[in-house]
């Protein structure tokens, strides 16, 4: 039978000035799966290791997005097992539920010989979104699956973009684990805004869009800055301030909350910089007694890989 | 006495997706200035054809925008005499108080060795904007004064980029001459949006600057939609939604208000799509029996400039 065993890679969606539309995808942060045709027919979950989460197919966000992608091709012939190798903790903010999702659905599709495009099969693992969150967001699958910096255009029709990613940028992410909930922190959100606050994050994206194809990571930083959805949610987060500035203090060139959190991500100009910065978070969360981790990535530029 | 004139351009602010940010300079359509050093310190408005303002230099936009310039400069003794030849007409929605200020700071610049850059000069022909409609908008002035597409990504600190111009991009631009002021344009746009549909604008938003960038004609067609501010202002213009559907008709990529209206734009690619949507939007107009100007130009990558 054919396999595949594919790499799925963590994502920062939201990114301060995008909440929705905006996200990245990060460079060897992320879990492995392994994905295989089966000659029964149907979509299973055959094994998951490194996170208690449900192996019942319609309740997993992997089967859901296999069973919306077969579905599209009116396929009930096709037999699915799929093992999990979880490294990213579930309600981390980088994109847990969106890794798994979109590793199951390329994968698919490579052992289909691709019916579909990239762009494609962002609905397929929209709907692994939508199980774990309520709300079918395509901001962390859209970068897992195309790699690099991704905007949502649009959600009706949907229209996702990859663009232009500068070499130089990297991540440093902390993740404190405490429990917040997607469901929670979209709760906090306020169904309305001030049109003055919009006004500025439209302002923002557009110099974040605009840096991100000139490659000026000044503008970048510049307009790596959230009006409206950072005051709110930040208070969730412990030391969210003071990681921030500490962030700042260190050289990175913004930092924000990581989709909707608990994970804080900072943006920096080179590796030695967004080392530094980890080094000096570190030391902002040790003394909270809260237990977290940190990573240092480059930017992704693939999205979901096989791994050879 | 050394002197100057002017070109001082018409410009599209908002289009459609950058409410208060997006704005592009036009080619052709536009005012001229002759701009003089005088013995006599003091701003003067010495001459004023094809409208009806104020002479009062206090009262006059392109006044106050030179008086703020030489402010700045802690500048007693320069005098300047303004002469206007206008040809926007005022309330027209295309930057009719943004060339005026914009072309008088710019020519005073010039004459004084460019104590300032282009980007500079946006405070100070906002003051004139201050004067039109009593907010200090940048949405046509950093256009007037830069060329090209423009963003205002911050007001707090003011922060202006010239984005990407593709090539083959041509305005066509009806005026029906009917009276929305400025004041009463914004006085219709609520103070709080939906965040659902603000999250449509910056998808949009993000959609169009990346179209810039890369020269992708239909996503830049794709990401012309406003949600928030046309569903309002449009009410005011007689025949928006006839223009508009006329024009996508005909193959503009896109239409909406120019700036605060009335004037309508329509952005196509390629001059012959542009005046074939000037002819069938004329049609629309005519049966209405009000008084029109039809404009079809090219995008100005220059702003303000000299005339031979």
């Amino acid at each position: 039978m054919k396999s595949l065993r594919v790499f799925a890679p963590a994502t920062v969606a939201n990114l301060s000035c995008g909440f929705d539309v905006l996200g990245c995808c990060l460079e060897n942060v992320g879990d492995e799966m392994q994905i295989s045709l089966s000659a029964e027919a149907g979509v299973r979950i055959t094994k998951i290791e490194g996170a208690d989460l449900p192996m019942a197919t319609d309740k997993n966000v992997a089967g859901v997005a296999v069973i919306a992608m077969l579905a599209a091709l009116n396929d009930t012939k096709t037999g699915v097992d799929i093992e999990i190798y979880k490294k990213i903790k579930a309600g981390s903010g980088i994109g847990s539920s969106a890794a798994s999702s979109a590793g199951a659905v390329w994968a698919v599709n490579e052992l289909l010989s691709r019916p579909f495009t990239n762009a494609q099969l962002v609905k397929f693992a929209m709907e692994g979104e939508r199980l774990a969150s309520g709300n079918a967001h395509a901001d962390n699958v859209a970068p897992a699956l195309l790699g690099g910096f991704t905007l949502v255009r649009s959600y009706a029709p949907l229209d996702v973009l990859k663009l232009h990613t500068p070499k130089d940028l990297f991540m440093t992410i902390i993740h404190p684990q405490i429990e917040v909930k997607t469901a929670d922190s979209r709760r906090v959100v306020k169904p309305t805004v001030a049109l003055k606050k919009a006004v500025t994050q439209w302002g923002n994206l557009g110099g974040f869009i605009a840096g991100l194809y000139t490659n000026d990571y000044d503008l970048i930083g510049r307009s790596l800055e959230d009006v409206i959805i950072e005051p709110m949610r930040s208070i969730l987060i412990p030391e969210f301030e003071n990681v921030k500035s500490t962030a700042l203090e260190n050289g990175a060139l913004g930092a924000g909350i990581s989709g909707s959190g608990p994970s804080i991500f900072a943006l920096s100009k080179g590796k030695t910089t967004a080392e530094k910065v980890a080094k000096a978070i570190e030391k902002v969360y040790q003394p909270t007694g809260i237990i977290f981790d940190i990573h240092v990535a480059g930017i992704n530029a693939n999205g979901v890989t096989m791994v050879s």
